[in-house]
């Protein structure tokens, strides 16, 4: 059994570890931690789960485990995991810290120096059917955005197989509110969300872009530029993707569907639609799945690839304990099914 | 033209309130006042509105209208009002702070002293169709509650006609989530609302209950107790309560449907359905009225009666319109159709 | 492993049990079958399962079962149970076929003839908590509806110790949408849901009303009546009960909250909340749990029970893979947790 | 006051007819017709609205009014269109029949014969903001479809400017679900729809496709090609149609806004935001209006143009009273504010 920690369990994600971690037959949950819930038990704040204390940062016992989660704000988390690494502690971070590799992106992104720019090449990239070998061996892993985890598995095997033509690419992406996480403010108000649907950052001024162009260009250098519009949904959890993405010369949509089909033919949790299909939030809400689905638009040069997963799971917590398991060599699909 | 001025009008009731006003024939909206929203527009906060100015209250001209609405928070709103009812203008109050007559109840229920017991012997519950006579000279009005509102339009027309048998009578009511008010919560977050159904403060624990009950005592000293649960719907407006009343010996449900018939026939605000038909949400919502359904159940002695209501029309601001053209001397439904 | 089969695994009831034995660790599933589905497979109809085939029912190998799951409408049920009770398959029947012991009443609420009346002295109703001994030797089990489970594991304790009172019990019931099945009808159709609540067969007009109260009369003899209200939420799962409860003299909510925390402290799927806590529907969806709360109302001489299950899981397919576990000797949990 | 008879009020664009006209002070409306609810009255189908019969068709008193409005089933609609054309009656079409110019393009999207070849020459397009002089003299509006009146509402200035650069246009829309009609199916059940979003014939399969095109290519020949996602929303009402347009060389985010202000600055129904404000559904939901905002990006050559409107008002039967207002003469707004 491996033990683990947990920082941030009070957030949807962080509590979305919890629940998913308390199934895993190869871990212990040795602490559940937050800075505003401590002292709380976790069934006062999820009615669904049971009466595990939390425990303020300072108490938690850093020592006696062998991997944390941190499910914490930007900046925040930074300090938590710099504090991790020097105790010899595999950090698995979901925010934004260690995503990007360069000091003066995330700078420029984040309106604030980097807490923590000596770990960055340590960190790994933990979007997992793409660098298995690397989280294999990481001892920090930036776990990949939600939005970015739809997009970069729909768009990395046509950029590697030279299917994507020049010209924009466009990612029309709706989010469930949960996304926003669980600070209460007038956007995730109850009355401002139901029967609405609020674009907001779109065009290229969403923190998820230098994410997703960093990976693509790691693949391709040449692609782009991504148009990326991320719209609020009145649903709780999921990600649908619309992505538009214009094809080379002599692709087609059977050639993109049997690529797709390939590349993950033997993945867990990417599931490619037949051909006809179309994915919705449906598809995949509930599980760690990314679900694909390709519609060939020839008069226009273009494919449409609808990408499908749950914000938390597969775009957050589902994938971090995929990492996890990547990690500890443990069976990839240990506690997600 | 009459000349109104609008205090609170950055939450929902006095938005409703505005958007009401601003159809309304007989009306000049002279101020739209608002301490956090003085500067704004009140497009910005509104979209589907117009691009009105948002002034603070010092700035508001008392001095140049013939009515206010305060749709304030208890306590706000009674310094307001006292100062309006100073300069000679009729006010009509949404807050709580007129509601109850006697201070002491008052300072129970909400944990502090009456801020204007002077003015209470002024004050005129607003419920229009229960008290049209001393509502036409009245120079405050304490609007009702919402849930009042629903309540009493279904129990008064049985308490007046003794059809109210012994023991308690239960009211279990249902409301959408603009009741809460706009301010951000745990309570009315989206992922926290959405696909749930919350019970808070039932049994004898809400505000509204005494309310209630003074109501319904001055009709008829000796009914209740009333058992009353309010609930939490996963809907942005409207309030339905189901009804259980214990009914007087002799009385069935084809006479209770007689009465609310004959006692709301002219009534342009009240609906009483056909026998055999349920009041739904959808009955009311969007509308200034209060749509009633009965239904006996002989075996138990008792009849259920259903009153649908918008919260943020019948329950709130359409109510203070209506009100108003009661005051004013202005046809009933001005603005309300 | 033992072998079963589901018979009508197209409706949401049916699919739930799938859902739920897929992860059974005792079970394979032989055959899914359905007569409108047949010929396709499951991943078609519900889009995060996978690709297994629905056969038609004269296509399902009934002798290579040793149990069979029926969620089909109440009459058809019938006829599909006699067939494997003669082919010596135990049965579990989600219907209402033999939930009512005397087939006069059946024909009297269903409005025909009761269709296999030689089959109701085996049934056994199968509210696993109260009736284990029975249901391990069954080889036909009733299983309960979704409303007659909330409401009466609330109220059996109360009645098997004399704490209720006398006259009439208040069930206010609200539930989810997925409870009025798959079938398409403008009852069900989102725009007259959404944004929506209404009641239907209130009072005493709803088929869950005798099962209810054959039960509570089994329990004790002279309750009631019961008043039922069930209301149509603008939610996919989920029901919350709100029962009011006449107290007999010398009862208190601290005694009744003792009670059902020592009927059900070591029942596993019985949760019964802290006093001052209040279930919601988030307090069960997603779960076989039934949660209850207790709050006096000691001015009223009454309690209010409030009970939350998942109207699909506790409430259909989940109560049913319980009783399954405990007819095959299996650990009551199997595949619930 | 003109005289007026609706075909089709049982549906939802029908109703919302009925609903507006009830209103407009210059209407009165002789007969609401429907075959499946002939008999009723509009207040069993629609609570909030009056006992208004409902007659079949064959009752309907073609011969006593001035105009007539369809909200029929394609093909169904050309029928009554002819009739009431013959009878000198001015038709306003909500349906598809008269929207294409070219009968073999309804006879390939429609997969029928055109139904009344001969009046095609008569109809006129009622996008009012880009037909008036027509309109006014029309005997026969085909109402635009509600993707379409999204769409060109938000692209005809641009392709008339000039502004449009070579290649596809992306329009991503999403719709709520009253624009799938009320006609019961598993595609607008309420388990289904509620916490999902569901693309469907994306790419350059929809039906408003050629009327997008055709309506494009008048204004300027060489525009497109068009790519259409239309994707269902967990909503009851509104359109949000967010539109990647290629821009000429020379064109900015500033010059389109002020193209746009500029265009629509008189329109009483369309409404450009400040710069910097997103359009949401919001903006227009129980509105008239259309709703745009404008987002540059520079980085792709390409602004994005967000479009709101209400399905059933401006997108349906708003513009059909807007129609109607220009056709007899009376004030635009009449009715619709």
């Amino acid at each position: 059994m491996w033990r683990v920690g947990i920082y941030g369990v009070t957030g949807y994600a962080g509590f979305e570890v919890f629940r998913l971690l308390r199934r895993h037959p190869a871990v212990e949950i040795v602490f559940a931690a937050s800075e505003s819930g401590a002292g709380s038990v976790l069934s006062q704040l999820f009615p669904t789960t049971e009466d595990f204390p939390v425990v303020g940062f300072a108490e938690a016992p850093l020592d006696q485990v062998d991997a944390v989660f941190l499910a914490l704000p930007h900046g925040v988390s930074a300090s938590v995991a710099r504090q991790a690494h020097d105790a010899g502690v595999r950090v698995i971070d979901l925010s934004a810290d260690f995503r990007l590799k360069d000091p003066a992106t995330y700078a420029r992104w984040y309106r604030e120096a980097h807490p923590a720019p000596e770990l960055l090449p340590e960190a790994v990239y933990g979007l997992t059917e793409w660098n298995r070998a690397a989280i294999r061996e990481a001892t920090l892993i930036a776990n990949p955005g939600c939005y970015p985890t739809a997009t970069l598995l729909a768009l990395l095997p046509l950029a590697q197989a030279g299917a994507v033509g020049p010209g924009p690419i466009v990612v029309d992406a709706k989010s469930g509110v949960s996304g926003a996480g669980r600070k209460p403010s007038l956007t995730t108000h109850f009355v401002e969300v139901d029967e609405n649907l609020s674009p907001y950052s779109i065009g290229r001024a969403h923190r998820h872009l230098p994410e997703m162009e960093q990976m693509l260009q790691a693949i391709h250098g040449t692609l782009g530029p991504l148009v990326f519009s991320p719209q609020l949904l009145p649903v709780a959890r999921g990600i649908l993707a619309t992505i538009y993405v214009p094809l080379a010369p002599g692709w087609t949509e059977a050639m993109v569907h049997e690529l797709l089909t390939e590349v993950y033919g033997r993945e867990p949790f990417v599931k490619v639609l037949p051909r006809g299909t179309l994915a919705t939030l449906r598809h995949s809400v509930g599980t760690n799945l990314c679900v694909l689905s390709v519609t060939g638009v020839p008069e226009a040069g273009m494919v449409i690839v609808t990408s499908s997963i749950d914000n938390l799971i597969k775009g957050a917590a589902g994938q971090a304990v995929q990492n996890f398991n990547v990690m500890f060599g443990i069976e990839e699909t240990a506690g997600l099914l």
